[in-house]
């Protein structure tokens, strides 16, 4: 398993009438978690972009269990439970407040693609190499 | 079943650098949907938190199968496919394109609460009268 | 002189916790002003680009003068007070609730530019063709 | 004078299909510049609205010279020129990328009003007391 962290401080531009951040908003959260995860690698989603692959989501589903409020600073954990097979790569993010109480959670499937055919590729093997290290355990 | 359709512009605030609508922003359409469901029923999101009400989201599902794009008019159709018991509503979210190519689809679960309690409440009696004609033969 | 109108509803994705919108979303409807106004000419923004050119915006300036609020159905005016000269349009918009006061006025500047190039060109003549009925008095 | 920096990455919602961050993002990203720079002071703007506070802007201009672009790192820096009388305040902001090129600048005018009233009144006297040292030599 491949785990980072993240944080972000909640501006007011997330939040709505209700005081909360807006529930649409949870998706550019996860968003960040990811592209930290990847970095973290020492890559970036920067790079994918500049092989001619692109990353669009294809599935997400999200629980929201405790509101998120202006001016707290969040925690985004960004797991990779399995290696990715294939075209397919699932996160599975989970947010926590500064009392570390879990706020939300939930789990986000992309697809590799090729930009410019738009069909589906294997992961890039520099990803690959990368990520490998974490997983090496499960595979023996 | 309950079932409403409303139409959204995308404008260019909504794309991103992949010449799609960003996958975040469709948390939107779905709400704009769920709102104008409850207006057609002679009725308005913002009478329920005039009543002292509030609908947070608990819980969210969404499949992305074609890309939105800049200047596509969308059509937005939204079910309510059984009358709601207690404090828990599921909105199901169908989006086409001008094409009738279906674009995403997904669930939305809300609750009712009292604001200044946040407790959770039944759906308002109101609300129900409004909606409960659309599911007799159900009932039957 | 060349003047438009669109009506825009306040989703709950526009607000913020002081219950208006969220000030830096007025750019937004600004936005939809200007794309309603180049499609009542017969054309749209998506033809522009279509055509290798690309509008960014340069400036902007906005005055806020009464809040927006969740669901008020807004029309946002829009005014091109003189024929573009060059690569440089500006526009005006003000915006106004349905009680008919103003909330909102601002201009915004864009150029036209080459989008493979980034360099300044000038109005496309197929735009110009469809503006210039519009202030042929003036020109007299 | 008091100045302070903040840095923001751009994330792929802040994108639009120009492939450049949409010029409506950049109030967020003056947002963020005037919310630290208020932490700093050892205050925080959440302390002003739990004060019974709102601080609306009711005037931004904005000149946008460079695009700012995915993964990019900007720095934000706030400044506050004069010591803000009555119930007005005025904050400068420019925004930079890794290069140190100057992306972006403009102002932001914000009203101190009491929130229950909507009515102005003077900048909170802890918020003076804090900034005041920044402004002294100005004043002799």
């Amino acid at each position: 398993m491949y785990i980072t962290e993240t944080n972000i401080r909640i501006h007011y531009a997330l939040t709505d009438q209700m005081g909360f951040v807006y529930y649409g908003n949870y998706a550019q959260f996860y968003e960040i978690g990811r592209t930290e995860a990847i970095r973290k690698l020492g890559y970036t989603y920067k790079d994918i972009e500049a092989m001619g692959i692109i990353m669009p989501v294809v599935e997400t589903q999200c629980s929201f269990i405790r509101p998120a409020k202006y001016d707290d600073l969040i925690t985004v954990k960004t797991f990779l439970q399995t290696l990715p097979k294939e075209h397919s790569i699932t996160f599975n993010t989970e947010i926590f407040n500064e009392a570390n109480k879990l706020l939300n959670k939930g789990t986000t499937t992309l697809f590799f693609l090729e930009a410019h055919t738009m069909k589906k590729i294997n992961m890039p093997k520099a990803l690959e190499e990368k990520l490998i290290r974490f997983f090496e355990r499960a595979l023996n």
